[in-house]
């Protein structure tokens, strides 16, 4: 069976302030979150969660895109998780995310959307989490 | 019931490369894996999980430290998440974070294992994850 291992590191700093690294990339400050009193300024466990499973989708659905040949001129989402607290604790509930996409041509906006759901259906952040990510697109031609 | 959304936008560049952002923090550029395909350089979606479950775990053991009024001097952790092609696609299998902390007294080292105990629980990405996340760690007193 194919598999990888996907490596990071962490270093506590002080407070509820820490350093994220993987070999051979930037390194990646992180804290607690404002919202449950952690400082200001640098992603926190949970947008990387939500920017994981935003940017997993679109690489996802850039495979399908390259192998359906569709002329994608643009791509940009916003994506939410909404987190709740819960008798077990904090606990994310479900995630949103827009797609807002140009297509070259007017026979790709139902390509593009069929690419679309088979990211949805193969992306493996989405696939890890245990809440529903609900993915709406409204494409357009350039 | 309290409720709390984490919100993130991403912008496609070209190939593989694209960029997160989230309000009043640094961009983050993010790219596809190299084991499958993609360029080299920047943080991609499995590294975010990864790093995103590890630091998460460090957030909510911190919680647990302040309460118990541990001493805790130093706090470093190496993750791995493991992903598999299966039937449904590539798939995260299981990741392991092992950590070495160092406490200020021997008495400590038993309250930061019950700590990390109830870190693990209460993680928020931990239990956002339908893979089981393996926890070891190796206290030493400074």
């Amino acid at each position: 069976m194919s598999q990888w291992v996907f490596n990071t590191s962490l270093e506590w700093k002080s407070g509820e302030e820490a350093v994220e690294r993987t070999a051979g990339r930037p390194d990646l400050p992180v804290c607690g979150p404002p919202e449950f009193g952690g400082p200001a300024g640098q992603w926190t466990p949970e947008h990387l969660l939500v920017g994981g499973v935003e940017s997993c989708l679109l690489l996802t659905t850039l495979y399908f895109v390259e192998k359906m040949k569709i002329d994608l001129r643009s791509y940009e989402s916003s994506a939410g998780g909404t987190m709740a607290r819960t008798a077990e604790g904090l606990r994310f509930t479900e995630m949103r995310v827009s797609i807002r996409a140009r297509v070259g041509a007017e026979g790709d906006v139902a390509n593009l959307e069929a690419a679309v759901r088979k990211g949805e259906k193969y992306c493996p952040l989405s696939a890890a989490v245990r809440f529903p990510v609900h993915v709406e697109l409204a494409v357009s031609t350039a």
